[in-house]
């Protein structure tokens, strides 16, 4: 080994799932979401120009921010905008979790977040979910050096409601505390998809706690993975230290295109709306069919299911589904080695997923 | 101020040149082409579709890693994309820098590199430029953590010669060099246009020195700063470090429409020549002109030159322009606070600020 190596950073990477390039793949593996994004977006890149393309990008992305802003009833000063939630995420564990006290999330959650850690050499110490996969609030009220969790949670699906999300803030003032909704759109019933926020957001404690960032994307609800738009939103404070710790990394890191796309996306609420009650509608009818063949989860309010089935291997069944085009994700981890977690397709596709499931379950059970 | 205040990494950013909106500004302050990209460009974003948009990029950006590396005439392993060149450098100083000694690079340089140093804690020693802002050899010679310089340097314009850059490398085989040419493509003259990479370029001692990284960018010569894509070519080692990385950060920084606008522009490499000489053509035509009017610089290698005049103050002469709307860059920093950064334009830009100037000096002289 050259010394020169001795001098570099070593890390351990995340996995991202798959992206084969498979004629008539079912993709149900990365938590896309299965309806193109709204019209006007296609459009907005359309009509991009060379000036757009030979100029820099406005580095502060206000029309963008300001767009989210009016989207989540806040100021724009309270909103910082970032490549896919994974950059904004990043860039708040290099700026928030800097005491070097360990900081907390749960042992099943985003595989993200100990690679991060990792990366930044920030310690850590998981704290296991119950039985049924829920954060035990107790095990976050101990000394730290900052805390996160998503809501719903990932790969679990799970959501903590409000007032437990509140009694963590509560017992949490001296560090930042990151709720990572990256799937919050879905925690909710179909009749409740024309409120926004939904109500089962943190975005409204961000005014009663200074120390809380909330982290929401485009990849999910808004059919938007491929375009890299994420977002925090917290107090004033929050967001200036955040753009500090941007500007400087890489002062312009949202392109033209991204930030006429996202701009587009959120002028078409009915669009939103519309795909969001389908998938929601999709999900509740799944869960129904995927329990009639015996498998098991727990209430997902996210745009996944995460089951597990008494009697079949998950490692096999995600093999079996595979050689049908059927990909779903399979995680080979401590107490999560026998669940999928499924993506919510379109109806069509989750009829062929379910289809597929039953002969399996059947002939497994003969 | 709230204890989680305490546990924030407080960083000082960098200030990127002002964009401001201003009708019929001539914005010569960021070294932006003022061409447009190549037409195809504009082509490739008008044919992205919804699922583009929806699915999240091949995280890898092998289409347009593999492009660029045919066009550096290497393999895709030896090709690390980025979101611009300072997305490339600030994974660089973080995966490559992290051995504690002291990095080194010039007193007067590219503005971010202590910016990130200071955000990773990275220890750092800048060696002075001599009176014609070239950097020295010798000082770095000395034990360090790592050596980083643009070629040319920014913002003086200034080239190192090939033999040169090997010397320093020569000298420095335990650290990673890396040597940063977001101008390379203007480091010639008009009539060697045609040659890819430049003669000047450090990317024939890839091949030759695996600790060497050599960054890129289509900001400039590719007239694409709005799409945010820069490159890092280096050994299949170096690039891997860089990778994992990267995936240990955000595995998609590269989205749909960079990936396939980036595709498009290396397709057309007449139009690119065509532009670059046009560029090369205005920038010694204007180096002329200056010197009539008292104007004294280094011969820069860029698509920028990096003026003072004896009889004037440079701020003042900033000031002035300003209020003309023709927008140049002005530092206030030690031994260049008398200095102007005039980004290369068109003709007639470039013509308009020449006789803004000439008035300037007449009337300063009289």
């Amino acid at each position: 080994m050259p010394n020169w190596e001795n001098n570099v950073r070593k890390a351990v990477p995340y996995t991202p799932g798959e992206q084969p390039k498979i004629r008539d793949l079912i993709k149900l593996n990365t938590n896309e979401n299965p309806y193109p994004p709204a019209p006007g977006v296609l459009d907005a890149l359309r009509g991009l120009d060379g000036d757009s393309v030979r100029r820099y990008p406005d580095p502060a992305s206000s029309a963008l921010t300001e767009a989210i802003a009016k989207h989540c009833g806040v100021k724009a000063e309270n909103v910082f905008a970032g490549v896919g939630s994974d950059d904004v995420l990043a860039m708040s564990f290099l700026t928030f979790f800097a005491s070097g006290r360990p900081i907390l999330f749960p042992d099943i959650t985003y595989s993200f977040y100990d690679v991060w850690a990792q990366l930044f050499r920030i310690p850590f110490e998981t704290q296991k979910l119950d039985g049924d996969f829920r954060i035990v609030n107790r095990d976050y009220y101990r000394e730290n050096g900052g805390i996160i969790f998503p809501n719903p949670n990932a790969p679990t699906g799970v959501l903590k409601d409000l007032p437990e999300v509140r009694d963590i803030l509560e017992h949490n003032r001296d560090v930042v505390v990151i709720v990572d909704e990256a799937y919050i759109d879905f925690a909710r019933d179909e009749a409740s998809v024309n409120e926004h926020p939904p109500k089962t957001s943190a975005l409204s404690l961000i005014g009663e706690f200074d120390n809380l960032l909330v982290v929401q994307t485009f990849s999910k609800s808004r059919s938007m993975a491929g375009m890299r738009i994420g977002y925090a939103v917290g107090s004033g404070k929050l967001i200036r230290y955040l753009n500090d710790a941007k500007y400087s990394f890489n002062s312009y890191t949202m392109n033209q295109a991204a930030i006429a796309a996202g701009c587009a996306a959120l002028e078409d609420e009915a669009y939103f709306t519309d795909c969001t009650a389908k998938i929601i509608r999709t999900r509740e009818r799944i869960k129904k069919e995927l329990s009639l063949l015996g498998f098991t989860f727990q209430d997902s309010a996210a745009n996944f299911l995460f089951v597990t089935h008494a009697g079949i291997s998950a490692r096999k069944l995600f093999a079996a589904l595979r050689s049908e085009n059927i990909l779903v994700r399979y995680f080979d981890k401590p107490r999560i080695d026998n669940y999928l977690r499924i993506t919510i397709g379109t109806d069509d596709e989750m009829d062929k997923l379910v289809e597929f499931c039953k002969r399996y379950v059947e002939d497994a059970m003969a």
